[in-house]
């Protein structure tokens, strides 16, 4: 089982049983995700950004114009922080102390390229979109060379991380186990439902396959 | 229309016709959610921690053990980026590059205080627990004093805040109208189901009306 070595950074420090720093469950995690969360320091402060992103290998690509601030102030710093958060329910306790969540969580701590090779860049943005929808990229206009040259790709090695994991029903203090309070989990999923078509499409263009089989993926159960 | 200053610090670059300060397009977005995203700044480097939060007014109330890290770096920063973001479709276009998202997204910037305050303290629990679950606080045992005591509760006051929101169809470029390529709007939802109540119950005490409801506001259209 490989896993990513634990430094100061990385190191799960509250709730350390729900730690895991095997990197298969790390990329499961990415993996089923395409929203994440980007921290940077601008001014010395922290801001965080939501941006679409994609896994190959031991790297995550995120993109966005020449003149996005997140973007700029990675490539700058030459690190990134990001986090990928699934919430899988509610715990609702019988005690107010004892209320959670379960949920399936990852802190990356990477180094920041600019990605300037074409094939590489072509390749990077093949990804984030197959990433959303698996297969997609082959049913769309790729870009122009204007669009092309208008996109700054970052690449961010994977350096360390960390996930979180609590998938599991309430943990109440014994003593609370007999008081007349109902307890129990709420069971939380982000769906997709049926394509909605554009208007103006071409009267014999249907939706394609790889975009019914997401949606059919991600239904509600 | 009461709106947040605008500064550089909040100031959307990218897309600013997505862009919004008005102060209840931002609480609307903020009270649809109870996960964000915090980041802080941790050894000169960002790190972002997803955590549950409750809006009051102009304040958000976040909390965590006496030790938590994330929760004792804010405090000794004094301030604090946090985002919320709600996805709500996934924008499939005609041209890679018009790919897009349909989202509601928050960045506040605020201070942050420690609130000791035995009573405003025990209020800030409650606006976590109910903001969650409206009005479960209610069924619940309250927290007894040492776990009271063993939670921190901070006040982030927001001094400036700004809303992304992206809720439209498609917008190809026009020449791509007439190509063979499908697209449209897949639409994503955060949904619940039907609450599994805890194995030890006793027989008489059945799910709360709160979380009933909740359930019911929150399920698959």
């Amino acid at each position: 089982m490989a896993e990513y070595s634990i430094s100061e950074l990385n190191k799960v420090k509250r709730g350390p049983k729900r730690a895991n720093y095997d990197i298969d469950t790390i990329n499961s995690i990415l993996d089923d995700s395409f929203l994440c969360h980007v921290g940077y320091v601008y001014k010395g402060q922290a801001i965080v950004i939501p941006t679409a992103y994609a896994r190959k290998g031991d790297v995550i690509y995120i993109h966005g114009s020449l003149k996005n601030r997140m973007m700029l102030s990675l490539l700058d710093a030459g690190v990134a922080s990001v986090s990928v958060t699934h919430l899988d329910g509610l715990v609702l306790a019988r005690s107010a102390f004892h209320h959670s969540a379960n949920y399936r969580s990852v802190s990356i701590f990477g180094s920041v390229r600019k990605i300037d090779d074409s094939d590489e860049k072509m390749e990077a943005l093949a990804y984030i979109l197959n990433h959303m929808v698996p297969g997609h990229w082959d049913n769309v206009r790729h870009p122009n060379t204007k669009e092309f040259n208008a996109t700054l790709v970052l690449e961010i090695k994977i350096n360390t991380a960390s996930a979180k994991i609590r998938a599991e029903g309430v943990n109440d203090e014994q003593e609370d186990h007999d008081l007349p309070i109902w307890a129990g989990v709420v069971p939380i999923k982000q769906v997709a439902y049926d394509a909605i078509s554009d208007t103006n499409l071409p009267l014999d263009v249907k939706v394609p396959e790889a975009v019914k089989l997401y949606v059919s993926k991600n239904k509600s159960i």
